[in-house]
């Protein structure tokens, strides 16, 4: 017995398989090097990979080698002939890259700030931090698209839905925007649908609004020809063209006004009222709802995620019931599922870009899940007595602040705040800026003759005293022995907050709120979440487009060092050196990658790329006078997202055509630019194509668009497939962005947070977007801001610095070649059991592939979804469903994928056709079949009576790695039409505590 | 709908439960603050669970609030009636804390150090420092006794074993000892436990062994009376009391020594030979198990795991197969279960201390399960090429350094090494190390005239210069311009290390260390083990005598700090001071906590406290002239490493009966301490006991051994129902151990680390023991080294530091209370269900209790196991089983789990009860019922064929909870005895990849 077991499994290597240890490379050459643990396929399995595809005949040549692969997958014509300039001749080990980075790091002051402006202190609970923002088991799961296998985020997102919802008094509430500022501009354009008027528009913006709000209003309201008016909301005038009003609640500058009486007057003139506000004050202040806003926003940041320079955080939003149908983002709902089990999922996708495209609310993909999830556990660890508790610490600690300060002789600010406190220092305002800076302190200069200073939970008595004796420095009366504590006793009974400003409706009253909040409830929780989620902790998520690749450990360690995440986004300049340093290093590695030549980090996702991309080509052709030029050809298989941005940049969307195998018509393009060469502006493309093919005549595409006076916008999601080996910039595009979040290793974070830079040509650098806050940001000539963050979400950034310094220019160019190599050896297995649908002129597919399901609808009755629902039944996540061509799986498997995952995958599929065969050849029921009844859960395993005509064992453990070890999917397939039908968005999680 | 659904749920908290801030808490003081988040039940919830006690009649006075319930449990004497002097007045909130610990930290100096001596640089691969060290799946849970819910830790800890045994070619390995120096003392005991021989004993001792190997060995030979002898093995004299000896391989010295012949020399006088190695070198030198080691043993440290100032590292242990029965230490072996399906689970523990009392293998229970699981994964990613490249790099570093020192005149030593170099440094040495010191670089100081310098994989080209250049400064000769490189690569035909020395066969041969070399799938792998095993994340861990309370994320975080876990043990005092005042802190609380006025942190255990405990009362008696006195009284009830820890010190046990109601027997206490007055060296007591009860008679028991000479050891495994409310001390104890990892918080990590420190009386704490490396550690008349490091397992420490200053006095009585309300309120809740074996003299119990299933033997066929494997059914990890009174249960819920959580427990219980209920009225089978049946598992649910009386939903989803999420065992009931019989403990995990 002893024997036998420990022979069976024993993998006799041959010796000639362990090399010793290769004298060519030096011992001082690190052994911790990254390639080998990023790239999936070692160098036998890579060589097995080739030899499918040989004997598979998918290829109609014979590549022997990985360059012989990329030769017969990429036009001649486009190719690299070189290595990227990345981290040449070094190899870095993962520690010692680092120990690099953590100096860089250091050269970032952590000094106290309290600059306020949406950005404040707050203490991330560690239970919270490690078991979310640390936990690949929550960070690495894509959108919840595939509900089924989401059902843990989905509920998390639902509670922070609740929670907006229930702060701002509006019951509806979506599971995230990217950032405060887009989110208002977002508002602005909802108020523009709402109001069904064909215009002309105006929106009114109150002066005492957040300077990058403002900024990125007016960029978006430009194109579109939205009349932006920013007055004091006091002299607002609702002029017939104006749709709606934003204010700041409490206000920039930290007063709380009393809007109620604005928002009856903009009621009156049928304009929208639009409420700017923090979470943490709306545990004191009477919520937007209640005095008469449509529409509330605002920043989660404060509610556990840390500041990061800027980003990532979550945004929230919420309206009224009856504008759910265009609120823009996402929303989670609650549904039923196949067995009439409550279950949630992603509600009203019909609003979206993939649907609606340039018709859509908006074009927001990606958002800020992740971040949402903190901040709503954020919320459930504390509850409504530990929110206020902690609004009440802050307020107060102002309220002390201001009295200190008071007595000094300074003149403060005598009108209603929560946290911030507004201080008229005249002439004195540099010195005393400079005099708090010597003591490493931030505080906000509001203009030239004040300075306002806000307060969070995480201000010490120390703190005040600091800032107090700062100002003592230059103070006409002495402070005296006022101590914090002394101040706090003496102010007491002070009231600033007028009572009809003050909140008397409960909040956070759901369970949920309520008994999470020991520690182990907290942990048990998140972990009870998190087991019902397929991430890639489980398993490869195969999502064409969306390149989820590995999110290794090293990259996210930096995530979480002081130095980056505590640093608040409008410190001085020489406080954020460090940052600067990895922002120059990132964007040219990034301009290398790319063959451009400027770079902004600004936008915060593809989406956000694209349009920051088109509005520099904008700005570009009417600074050279062409500003007629409006018309954006975009291919029928574009991705949803294209023609959405086309329209917000307020150009005419055409449609351009593609031939039978997939590729853009050159004649009807070539027709298309030729008619509209008076006013083309862009053509939008990607590549490879979104069916995943390296077209042929790319280079000639891009010269039929200059040749007409056009632009060309590259869509840099399948970048993937071109790393290291082709350029856009070398094709002929103008501009690309790049979605750190697919390709440069950025987790998906159950739908965000990502970042989509974009990277531009000599001639469009000048225009990069600027900062109104932050200057040197942009072009000379740059347009206003596009994100509230100079650099969009700068401390995830590290990811995608630590990602391509560990690889470099050679290991770039083999991730990317075996990304190839990969979808390859599966299109190559698959090829006899499914039709591929597009293939390059070799015959082989780029980084993914289509299989083509349509032919089962009538022969079995069998759709897309189907098979993507009974790869849940075999521990998987499906690939991307009915895009870009309906009723068709669309795989991408990365390189980061071994070649076992790989034929786990391909055996599944093979296992699924057969399952298909047994339909159409009646052996299985056309209506009642392992397929249309996928997936399938333990509740419907376990039940007494089992009515299905297939065995259980069938249903629930149909391959090898589920009788190993086995995801079950937590609800049945899901009801979306009764859930739209039946929209419950912020409303209790059904679950209960079990 | 819409409504519906909102109302549901809501919570509508009344007014009056939602504080106002409190005008009488300061702004000032911390909101995140601590006891609130590691005690379970709010103050409703205690109010609720109080009125449960009376109205269930429980007790027979009527407790209304803690103190009350406090004054009917602890007898009045022993009240303690002040609260513990711990950061009194103080509210530190989390944040705080930790910045303050950084601070204490940052006083540590964190320079490079060679010092080897068994401790060397490592890398810890990321992926498995967050996804094992930092990950509470894989901290929290317990020792894998419950095996069909522990299979993830119990595979890799196989894997730990199959490495050890592949390493040191010898086949039957262990899952750990506590360090190498105590693993070392284990094989001398076990040589003389193979020897069958009546004594006397010699063991000889390698004087190049590791001097704090050398010491713990001596310490555990002189009270057995075992003959030392230390001296150069060349000279070893085979007498024939000779069991055995040990050698170094390579020594502490860094040479590699040939010792076939020394074996063969000892197995011709039947002793057995013994060799301390290293894992690192056994990737290039011959095993010791080919060369004729019948044991080799050592510290698996460099295999990933941080320094930690000492530790905690996993210990290794390998022998020849016919040895295995009298392996110390726990076992992981191959057995099947009820369905036939290959399963792991602990083998041969009918060697162990709980069996075997004082005639165990060892006293060892609590091992190094995390740390071994750590260096099992690091094999696993590594790979034997990996391993080979790593041993190979460091092995030519050393030839590099040895070459560039010899260079420049100096001399050294000119023999085969691996990775120490030996420098006869003669007069030049003190110079020397502190010329190095003051580059920041600790080397060892061999001896008066020699240094050695131990390279490892951390190694840079510029730490090598930084040495050279170190020597060079007092150097005969010029190094010249030879550079590190430039000295490689004339060094590269060098060969050092002789033919015959050479490794010849492979390593890590099986598959499991061949196929999760990139990151995804060493990440899926390891995820995938944890979701096998339940801990703290899933549910509560109701594990009587063990404590199985929360593990707070804030005190888990400076674990990871870089000052506290990458410091050399050995480092000259003035680079630790801030562990110096890490340790004087918690030595001084932990003191005040017992009362008691000396601490040694040395024990890495509990069982390590007891024996350390023992042997300084020993000291104690000899030094006072009483070292005749070698009985100690035990109670039947005691713990199964009482009596073994009393063998290991020289005593003989004598056992003291307990009367019915569980409690010591005080007549035939007194009869017995009585009887051997002239020889009574001690009483070993748990307090409570073991039962579960505050005895009434602790002080004049105390007084009674008192009386006759004797000393009281308290074991403090059930501390957790006295901190705070009565104290050893006080109650008249001489010593008592501390289980840091029950009652202060460091995680079980799934069978350790631990920790097992001592407190003493005045009189005993000269004796503390000390240390052979470190001086100043331990009294004035230290005893030896109890344990490799000065201070056992450093790094964790933390843990406990950060749990007592976040408590406070305050905080920690009122956490004791909570735990003793909490198993009173359990046991109100299950008295009418279940027979609760003890209680006070008021009908209540401290903070576990017994229910007593022996009648269901008889009445339906059900005993504890049964009800144990049913629990796992309902997403519960059962109860203490059959200890300290067969065929019961005992139950501890601490202080940390909520209201809910115990009623779940209680609601499951009491549904078992029904189901037993259903055996006796024959409603259910006596032979095949859900509980002889349990746990269920998938396979089982799923078969198409259910042949079992009842139906698949009352075996896997009994309750609400699992309805809700379950948890599901992956192995039906384990066959012990299939296992023990036919022993397989080092062979490929059969689970093959999926
Ligand atoms: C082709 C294409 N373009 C744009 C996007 C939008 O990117 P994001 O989700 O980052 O906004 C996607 C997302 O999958 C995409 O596949
Ligand atoms: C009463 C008692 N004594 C001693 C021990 C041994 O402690 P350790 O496992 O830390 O060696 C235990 C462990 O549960 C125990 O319950
Ligand atoms: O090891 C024990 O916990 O008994």
């Amino acid at each position: 017995m002893l024997k036998l077991l420990r022979n069976n499994g024993i993998n006799k290597l041959s010796s000639n398989l362990i090399r010793n240890y290769s004298s060519k490379q030096s011992i001082f050459q690190a052994l911790d090097t990254f390639p080998k643990r990023h790239i999936g396929p070692n160098e036998n399995e890579i060589n097995e990979m080739l030899k499918n595809i040989n004997t598979s005949k998918l290829s109609k040549k014979t590549p022997n080698n990985l360059e012989q692969l990329i030769e017969y997958t990429i036009p001649k014509d486009i190719r690299l002939n070189r290595d990227l300039n990345i981290e040449e001749n070094k190899v870095i080990g993962e520690n010692q890259l680092l120990k690099d980075l953590k100096k860089i790091a250091e050269k970032n002051k952590v000094y106290r700030s309290f600059i306020g402006m949406g950005y404040y202190g707050t203490i991330t609970p560690h239970v919270i931090q490690r078991n979310i923002l640390e936990n690949p088991g929550w960070y690495t799961p894509y959108t919840p698209y595939q509900a089924e296998i989401s059902q843990g985020r989905l509920e998390s997102l639902l509670n922070f839905q609740t929670m907006v919802s229930e702060f701002t008094g509006l019951p509806m509430a979506n599971a995230s925007l990217l950032d405060e500022a887009t989110a208002a501009a977002e508002a602005m354009q909802m108020c523009v649908n709402i109001s069904k008027s064909k215009g002309p528009f105006a929106f009114l913006v109150d002066k005492y609004c957040h300077p990058q709000t403002i900024d990125t209003i007016k960029t978006r309201a430009e194109p579109k020809g939205i009349r932006i008016e920013v007055i004091d909301s006091k002299d607002f005038k609702f002029t017939e063209d104006v749709v709606g009003c934003i204010v700041q609640y409490p206000s920039s500058n930290g007063v709380v006004s009393d809007y109620q009486q604005l928002a009856e007057r903009a009621h009156q003139s049928n304009a929208l009222v639009v409420a700017a506000t923090d979470l943490l004050s709306l545990a004191m202040l009477k919520p937007p709802g209640e005095w008469g806003a449509d529409i509330a926003l605002g920043n989660s940041q404060r509610f556990g995620v840390p500041l990061g320079f800027g980003g990532p955080h979550a945004a929230f939003f919420s309206t009224k019931d009856k504008y759910a149908r265009l609120l823009p983002g996402r929303i989670i709902g609650v549904s039923k599922d196949k067995q009439g089990n409550p279950a949630y999922r992603m509600a009203l996708q019909t609003r979206e870009q993939h649907i609606r495209r340039e018709k859509a609310t908006s074009n927001i993909c990606t958002s800020q899940a992740l971040l949402a999830n903190m901040s709503a556990m954020y919320a459930v660890y504390h509850g409504q007595q530990g929110i206020k508790d902690i609004a009440n610490v802050v307020h107060r600690k102002a309220v002390v602040l201001a009295e200190g300060i008071k007595r000094m002789g300074y003149n403060v600010l005598d009108r209603p705040f929560f946290d911030t406190v507004l201080i008229i220092t005249g002439d004195k305002t540099d010195m005393m800026i400079k005099e708090l800076e010597s003591r490493q302190i931030n505080v906000r200069q509001y203009c030239s003759k004040s300075i306002s200073i806000s307060m969070d939970e995480t201000v010490t008595s120390a703190d005040i005293s600091a800032i107090l004796s700062g100002f003592s420095a230059h103070a006409s009366k002495p402070l005296g022995l006022s101590s914090p504590e002394q101040l706090e006793k003496e102010t007491s009974s002070l009231n600033v907050i007028p009572e009809q400003l003050t909140r008397q409706t409960p909040f956070l009253t759901h369970t949920i709120f309520n008994k999470y909040h020991s520690e182990h409830e907290l942990l048990r929780y998140i972990h009870k979440l998190q087991k019902k989620d397929l991430g890639l902790t489980t398993a490869m998520i195969p999502l064409g487009s969306c390149t989820m690749k590995l999110n290794a450990t090293t990259e996210m360690y930096p995530v979480s060092w002081p130095e980056f995440n505590s640093i608040h986004p409008f410190v001085p300049a020489n406080q954020s050196l460090g940052y600067k340093e990895m922002f120059e290093s990132i964007s040219s590695m990034l301009c290398e990658v790319t063959g451009f030549d400027g770079c902004s980090l600004q936008p915060n996702a593809g989406s956000q790329g694209e349009y920051a991309g088109l509005m520099v080509i904008r700005s570009y052709l009417t600074s050279i006078g062409q500003s007629q030029r409006n018309v954006c050809l975009i291919p029928v298989s574009a991705h949803g997202t294209n023609p959405a941005s086309a329209a917000m940049v307020g150009m005419k969307v055409v449609v351009v055509d593609c031939d039978a195998n997939g590729n853009i018509d050159v004649t009807d393009l070539k027709a298309k630019a030729e008619k509209h060469k008076d006013t083309l502006a862009a053509l939008m493309i990607t590549y490879p194509s979104t069916h995943g093919v390296f077209e042929e005549g790319a280079k000639e595409i891009c010269e039929i668009i200059h040749n007409n006076g056009g632009q060309v916008y590259m869509d840099g999601a399948n970048m993937n497939a071109q790393v290291g080996l082709c350029r856009p910039g070398d094709i002929g595009a103008d501009v690309c962005h790049l979605n750190l979040h697919k390709t440069f290793c950025i987790p998906h974070g159950g739908g965000g947070p990502g970042m989509g830079p974009i990277c531009v040509k000599t001639h469009l650098a000048p225009f990069l977007p600027g900062h109104s806050v932050v200057k040197g940001v942009g072009g000379e000539r740059a347009m206003s801001a596009v994100s509230a963050g100079p650099w969009g979400s700068s401390s995830i950034l590290p990811i995608t610095y630590v990602y391509l310094k560990l690889m470099g220019g050679q290991g770039l160019k083999k991730a990317t070649q075996v990304a190839i190599l990969s979808a390859n050896y599966m299109a190559s297995r698959l090829k006899d059991h499914y039709k591929i649908l597009y293939t390059g002129s070799h015959g082989l597919v780029a980084h993914e592939f289509i299989i083509d399901l349509r032919m089962f609808k009538e022969s079995a009755g069998i759709e897309a979804e189907d098979v993507a629902k009974r790869l849940q039944d075999m521990n998987f996540h499906g690939p991307t469903m009915s895009w870009p061509v309906p009723n068709t799986l669309m795989i991408e498997p990365t390189e980061s994928e071994s070649k076992y995952e790989l034929d786990r995958l391909c055996d599944a599929l093979i296992l699924i056709r057969e399952e298909i065969r047994e339909i159409e050849t009646g052996k299985a029921d056309r209506k009642n079949n392992v397929l249309v009844n996928a997936p399938h859960t333990e509740k419907v395993i376990v039940s007494d009576n089992w009515n299905y005509p297939y065995s259980r064992s069938k249903a629930a453990f149909p391959t090898p790695a589920t009788v190993a070890s086995k995801f079950w999917p937590t609800v049945g397939r899901i009801d979306n039409v009764h859930g739209d039908k039946n929209l419950v968005c912020s409303c209790p999680p059904l679950s209960d505590y079990q």
